[in-house]
C-alpha cells in the first residue's frame, strides 16, 4: 500500500493534495441510504462486517477519494467497555457516574469489537493499493462527555465531574486511553493504513482543562499505539480548539492535525505546517451551497497550502443534505481537472 | 456616574478589577424566579419597565457587582423589525427568507421598544453612582442566525443564505446594523453607561465569513453609535471566535473585548491587552463546581491580568443551577476579601 495519502503522511509534498471527506460514507449518498435501510439499525450496519465494508467503499467507487475511512462510530468504545449505547436521533447512554461498572479486560473488548476489525479486513482487501484505509476512534475527552452526559451536545456533566473530582474523572480518562489505544492498534493490525482521533467536543474548554483532558490523554494514546506499532500514522482532530490549543495539541506526537473550518488556513500553515501535516478545512456549508462559495472556499485552501504537506478535507463532517454533484465538483477543483 | 467599571473602560487600571457576570439577573437567583412567575411570561418581564428594572437590580443588591446589565433579550431587535418571537424552551421565530417584510422605520422600532428604554431610566435612577448600568444588543450576525434559522442552535440557514446569496444576505445584515445601532443609541440616551454587543454565534465561521458578517458589521454599528454619541463605550463579545478572529475583531473600534472561556487569558493580555480593555473569562462550570476549581480558575485570571485594564466576568452566561453561595465566594475572591 502506498498512494498519495500515505506519501503525504510519510513526509512528502504532493500536488494535488490527497483528498477525503469526513463522514464521506453517509446519508447524502443514495447508495448509503439504501444499505442503511437494508441493515435495519445503525448499530447493525456498524457491526455487520460486509455491510460496514460496503458503505466504506461507496464514496471511493463514486468519487475516487484517496482515503477510505472505515464505517463505524466513535461510541463503539463505550460498547467495548460494556456501557449500552442506543441511537434515537443521536445516541443515548445511561449517564455514567462512576467507573466501577466499566469492563477493563482486553479480551472482552475484543469480543465486542471483533466485527469492526473484520470490516477493515474486508474493506482493505477490496481497495486498490493507492487508496488508503483509515480507522478511527473518539478521543478520551469526547468519549467521556458522551458517557457522563448521556448523549450528544451535553458536555456539562463531564466538565463538572472533572472540576469536582479530578482524580475520579482522571481514572475514567485513563480507562478510555487504554481502550481507545487498544481499538486503534487492532484497527491498524487489521489493515488500516492510518487512524484518526476525533475530539469532537474539544471546543470551549478552559485552557487548563484542555491541557489536562485533551492534550495529555491524546499524548498517552499516541505513545501506547506507537509502543505497539512504531511508525503508526495518527491524525488528530481537536474540533473547536483555540489556536493556542492547536499549538499545544501538536506536542502530543500525532502525525497530522485536522483543522476545523474556523481555523485560518494561512495561520495554520505558518504556525503548525513546518513539522505537522495539515488536513481540512473547507466549510461543509460551502459544499452544500456549491457555486461561487465552493470555488472560493477551495481556492483559498489550495492557495494557502501550495507546496505544503496537506490532505484536503472538510472542517467538519459532510452534511446529509449535501448535493452529490457538489462533491464531484469538489473533486474536480482539488485535482485541477475542473 | 463614575465608579471602577467606567474608569477601566476609560483607560485606567484598577485593582481589584471591576466585576459583573453575564446573565447575572437570572434563574439561579430565587428572587428572580419569583419575579419571573409574577411577570407571567418572559416577554412580559422584558416589556414591563418596573419588573425589568427590578430584576436588573437584584444581583446588585445581593452581590454589589460593579455593573448592572439591563434585563432584556437580544431578540428584541427582531421584535422591533416586526418579526414575531415566541419563547418555548428557547425562542422560536418564523424562519425569514427575505427582508421584504421587515419594518425599517425608526418610529416603529421606537414604539415596540419604548418599555426597554423606560426600564433603563428606572434602573439607572435606583443605582448608586459607582455602579455602571449596561445596555446590550445581539450583533447583526447572531440576530441573522436566529432570523434565518428560526431559533437557537441553528446557524445553518444563515450560513447557507450568506454563501448562496451574499447580496440579499448583506441587505439583511445592513438592516440589522441600522436597528442594532438605533437600539444601542436609545439605551445609552436612556441612561446606560456602556453597551455590550453579543455575537453569541460567531463560533465556527470560516475566516472569510467571520470578516464579512462579524467584523465589518460590528465596525458599522460602532461607527453609527459613535457618530450619534462620541465617546460611547461599546464592549464586544464574539463568542467562540478564533484567536486570529479576535485580532481582527479589535479593529472594529470597540472599547473592550469580552473573552470566552476557551481563550487563554495570558495570550489575550499579550496580544490584545495593550490597547483593548479585556473582560471575562471564568468558566461558568467552575462557578457551578465551586471549591478548588473556582479558586484556581479565579487565580489564573487574576494573575494574568494584574496591572491590566480588566473587567472580571464569566466566559459565557451564568448557568441556572449555579449555587448562589458560589457567586458570593467569587466576589470575595476577586475583591481580595476572601
Amino acid at each position: 500500500m502506498s498512494g498519495p495519502f500515505l506519501e503525504v503522511l510519510g513526509g512528502k509534498k504532493i500536488e494535488p493534495s490527497p483528498l477525503w471527506l469526513m463522514r464521506q460514507a453517509g446519508r447524502y449518498l443514495p447508495e448509503y441510504r439504501e444499505t442503511r435501510i437494508k441493515a435495519g439499525s445503525f448499530w447493525n450496519l456498524c457491526l455487520t462486517p460486509e455491510l460496514a465494508a460496503e458503505v466504506t467503499l461507496q464514496p471511493i467507487h463514486r468519487f475516487g477519494f484517496d482515503a477510505a475511512i472505515i464505517f463505524s462510530d466513535i461510541l463503539v468504545v463505550p460498547v467495548a467497555l460494556g456501557h449500552a449505547v442506543v441511537f434515537e436521533e443521536g445516541p443515548k447512554l445511561q449517564p455514567l457516574q462512576s467507573t466501577d461498572g466499566l469492563e477493563r479486560s482486553e479480551k472482552q473488548w475484543s469480543v465486542r469489537l471483533a466485527p469492526l476489525y473484520e470490516a477493515i479486513r474486508l474493506a482493505r482487501a477490496k481497495l486498490d493499493g493507492d487508496t488508503a484505509l483509515l480507522g478511527f476512534a473518539g478521543a478520551p475527552w469526547t468519549l467521556a462527555t458522551y458517557l457522563a452526559g448521556g448523549g450528544n451536545d451535553n458536555q456539562i456533566a463531564a466538565k463538572l465531574w472533572a472540576y469536582r473530582d479530578p482524580k475520579g474523572f482522571g481514572l475514567l480518562i485513563d480507562i478510555l486511553c487504554d481502550c481507545v489505544a487498544y481499538h486503534l492498534i487492532r484497527q491498524l493490525k487489521a489493515g488500516a493504513d492510518a487512524v484518526q482521533l476525533f475530539d469532537s467536543w474539544a471546543l470551549g474548554l478552559a485552557p487548563s482543562q484542555f491541557e489536562r483532558w485533551v492534550v495529555i490523554p491524546t499524548a498517552k494514546v499516541v505513545t501506547k499505539v506507537r509502543a505497539a506499532l512504531p511508525g503508526a500514522h495518527i491524525i488528530g482532530f481537536p474540533r473547536g480548539a483555540s489556536l493556542a490549543g492547536l499549538q499545544r495539541y501538536r506536542t502530543t506526537g500525532i502525525d497530522a492535525i485536522s483543522l476545523d473550518t474556523a481555523v485560518p488556513i494561512d495561520w495554520a500553515v505558518r504556525e503548525l505546517g513546518t513539522n505537522t501535516v495539515l488536513q481540512g478545512n473547507l466549510d461543509p456549508l460551502a459544499l452544500v451551497a456549491g457555486g461561487t462559495a465552493l470555488r472560493e472556499g477551495v481556492e483559498t485552501i489550495l492557495k494557502a497550502t501550495r507546496g505544503q504537506r496537506f490532505v484536503f478535507n472538510l472542517g467538519h463532517g459532510i452534511l446529509p443534505d449535501t448535493p452529490v454533484e457538489h462533491v464531484s465538483e469538489l473533486v474536480r477543483l482539488v485535482r485541477g481537472d475542473g
